[in-house]
């Protein structure tokens, strides 16, 4: 399963340099791709578990089907067979239009290179952290002057006729705050929004203490959007830690599932490329 | 995640050297353990899928939280805090006898060494083709000379007072042939019965290539047990390649997923250290 073409997806392990977020976050994007990987083995468990009994030790009212309801469907056919992916590493900092004009300058470089669908890492447009996150957050809905950051999205999307998974930034509706993802199509127009699902609260002492349920409210949908290169599912960060939300992705017909991150080097560097390889290798379908 | 502890856990990666496997098996048992992975990670899907909201692109009939049903349950107070546990790599002859005699050698030597439950690997006492299976396969639930495979496990775990899973053999049940692993209590009762749910039927020109499915009957259930040394959710090898079985196991409990294997060299070494970490990391519950 270590093939050349998923270690391509891994993503890279630049590292980074921003000050205000103490080294501890590393914007990574990782992309899994369901036309490039192997398609070999057979998958019966559909059929198996379907008719599947329930031992005598297990609950009598339980019913392993009922997981795959509805019925999984094949994906459609998806509209380019080989296209290239630009994944942009960007370094962060305080200043929130430099970043905006940073992260636009790393777009225009990857669509450059021929990339037809770029991805940002998560919350580029602010640093890591809950005192930034309301200085920082935009009101993606009203648009326009109220989400800078969403605009350059739009536009450079539009300008470049590309797709762009926009990684994240915090967005602020109503009172709530969430760690957004933005979806455009190469018409400029936002296809979907995706807010974090699940919210890191750590602590591990003396190694990483962070709590974004502390300003962020979690996001309470699956965000799965058909675009010009592709049905792609969408995951930020520790949204990966949890299969279930790949298997329902995967089920309702992606050919890829892109999970903008900004991994910490102390949990991430033992999960981020073992769970990649893992919604990537559990996920493919014949 | 690839700690210490998990990193002990991944089978042994001893040659195998049968034979009338063709080199291509390699027996291997892996144990997923949840008391020794860590519990540092908060899990807060459960509450939130379960209220989530579709997006407007999936089926409005499709209920995620449907996945979670019954809800998880907590696992039982472990009955050991710690234990030893023996895995058996065996090398299998055409020889049953020998192979019976061997198995339990090696069993007596693990509980020695103080091993409370002990692991054999997968089709131990025949060797791995569509020849051998119809040939070597007993009559389990007729028990006693029928099936002298289980009746050695029965009487070694009396004697020693240890748990086995009994790796696998293949099973005559009926004009059925099944591959089925037996859970020994260490009162000598056979206390559960997996067959292998998910059969390997490969076609990799020029590597590999198997059927299971021309003489063996895929099994119908997924196996939890408890047993003296907590509760066990059983897989046969290929069924690790399927999230759902772990997932669920977890769900109802389990304080230990075992998988007695018998690899290919051509995908094993692609799949088996991915597959029981993913398993591993992913299932832990707090």
């Amino acid at each position: 399963m270590k093939s050349a073409a998923l270690s391509a997806l891994l993503s890279s392990t630049l590292s980074y340099a921003s000050p205000l977020h103490l080294n501890l976050f590393r914007p990574a994007t990782a992309v899994l791709c369901r036309s490039l990987l192997p398609t070999s083995t057979p998958n019966p468990f559909h059929t198996q578990l379907r008719t599947a009994k329930i031992s005598a030790s297990m609950s009598s009212s339980f019913k392993p089907e009922q997981a795959r309801v509805p019925p999984a469907i094949p994906p459609p056919t998806p509209p380019l067979s080989k296209f290239k992916i630009g994944m942009c590493q960007l370094s962060v900092t305080a200043d929130k239009e430099r970043n905006i004009a940073h992260a636009r300058k790393a777009i225009e470089e990857a669509a450059e290179k021929g990339a037809q669908l770029v991805l940002l890492p998560e919350i580029w447009n602010s640093p890591y952290s809950n005192d930034s996150f309301p200085v920082y957050a935009e009101d993606i809905d009203a648009g326009g002057d109220a989400s800078p950051s969403t605009a350059m999205l739009s536009e450079v999307s539009h300008a470049l006729k590309i797709t762009i998974v926009g990684g994240s930034i915090p967005e602020r509706c109503g009172d709530k705050l969430y760690n957004t993802c933005c979806v455009f199509g190469s018409d400029g127009k936002l296809k979907a929004k995706h807010r974090k699902i699940h919210l890191f609260d750590i602590n591990i002492p003396g190694k990483i203490t962070f709590m974004e349920s502390k300003t962020l409210t979690a996001g309470g949908s699956p965000t799965i959007v058909d675009t010009e290169v592709g049905r792609i599912g969408i995951g930020i960060c520790y949204d990966i830690r949890f299969s279930e939300l790949a298997m329902l992705y995967a089920a309702r017909g992606a050919h890829l599932i892109c999970y903008p991150g900004a991994f910490n080097m102390t949990t991430g560097p033992l999960h981020w490329e073992l769970l990649q390889r893992a919604r990537a290798a559990d996920n493919q379908v014949p």
